[in-house]
């Protein structure tokens, strides 16, 4: 019988209390929007957001960095920090309760942990947990999919076809994209998840897909220069020289503000 | 010798744990915006923003208008949860030894805290705390400041001439107004700072005093107006009529969504 290392328990007590972490990674290639999300090892199709707790001597943003570092293997992502969700209901007790039923191996006498005594382990993970949102913009190209100790699997889905995920993981999405698409008029940040040069025909993409209506060429690139946050490289190498694209980039990488 | 009821103590645990709700609260008159401040009753000239905890059966949103409330005597205030601050090293430690350090009556043997027991019971005040930021936009015309059990005085201070507050409550200040600009553009909901019904005029004005700018009469209108959030009423009596600017206000109180 294998151990199994379910949640943390009581004496994982490093963390702050009722607070949690949870992260959207975003990912763009060819007009797709995806969300990296991981499946976790137990019975029952349970998909998650990557999310943990904080530690004690951690601050918020690095936590942030820490969770998406482990699920994409980039060491710095850009992120932005774009809700708080704070309802008094919301706490982990239906989904535990679940996964428990359906993993009865975990509290059975050869797994790691006894009946009573383990379940009281978990007491804490099961009260009212209030979540920060944060949202990364990853290059797809750069990201190696990780799962953790606790996934069976992790994956890109589509933003318009996301699995069900727990507690209320969907909607986060949601609100992490209508906070992403506020951004799309006033900063290039969005840029972060192109390679590292592209064309204006592929910010003009990703800016489509994203805000899901089409642009008019023209008043599209002019919009774009004029927030004056991109550099101009040489032209992209296509055979035929004078209709070449130029290539831009983001002068270096932007990360947010560390509050 | 009077009782001296000072901060809440380790029985009363009914709040999430290291979780505090910072409040900024915006009005305006005359070109001049402004923050409602409270002084604390202590001897040492500490400032605060209004600030409290979270009850364990209490949304987030909830405990933000509850401290505005109590501070506004407004029933619902216009609020926007604008960041979190979750540096590791943020605690009030510093701010509480110095109050005990300048109001030794608090621990002498006369006063309700008796002297190790009773910092006993703060020590958890003294905690790493994470910070939800909210802001608050009233008419300063129905605010009536009232001060808490905790406060000496309430006053409104000019956003330009605020007093030196605790930990990093200035900074708070600093971000909450940041982001009350970045609204500007989208939306129009920081006219909840003038009373019910305003010209055009007082909306510019508004704008101008925020961003620190002045703008073009036309233009300005105009763009108010393509936001498509006013009603227009009968124009406002000033004897000379056909001189009489519109009257215009917001459709209906508009709140934040709850998170």
């Amino acid at each position: 019988m294998t151990t199994i290392q379910p949640l943390p328990t009581l004496s994982e007590q490093n963390y702050i209390q009722q607070l949690t972490i949870d992260c959207v990674i975003f990912g763009y290639r060819d007009r797709q929007l995806s969300v990296l999300v991981p499946k976790l090892r137990y019975k029952g199709d349970f998909w998650a957001l990557p999310s943990w707790f904080v530690f004690q001597d951690e601050d918020i943003d690095e936590a942030a960095q820490r969770i998406i570092r482990s699920r994409t293997g980039i060491e710095e992502n850009y992120l932005e920090q774009f809700q708080v969700t704070g309802k008094a209901n919301r706490n982990g007790k239906a989904f535990l309760d679940q996964l428990i039923e359906l993993n009865s191996e975990l509290i059975g006498p050869n797994a790691t942990i006894s009946e009573g005594e383990g379940l009281r382990e978990y007491e804490w993970f099961t009260r009212r947990f209030v979540s920060i949102g944060y949202y990364a913009l990853v290059d797809m190209d750069r990201a190696i999919p990780r799962k953790s100790e606790l996934d069976q699997s992790i994956e890109w889905y589509d933003i318009k076809q996301l699995p069900p995920m727990i507690m209320d993981h969907n909607a986060i999405v949601t609100k992490a994209l209508k906070m992403l698409r506020l951004t799309l008029d006033q900063e290039l940040n969005v840029l972060n998840l192109l390679p590292e040069t592209f064309t204006m025909k592929e910010v003009q993409e990703l800016y489509e897909t994203i805000l899901n209506k089409p642009f008019e060429r023209g008043n599209f690139q002019k919009k774009i220069l004029s927030l004056n946050g991109l550099e101009r490289l040489e032209k992209k190498y296509t055979g035929a020289a004078n209709k070449a694209p130029y290539l831009y980039r983001l002068p270096k990488p932007t990360f947010c503000e560390v509050s």
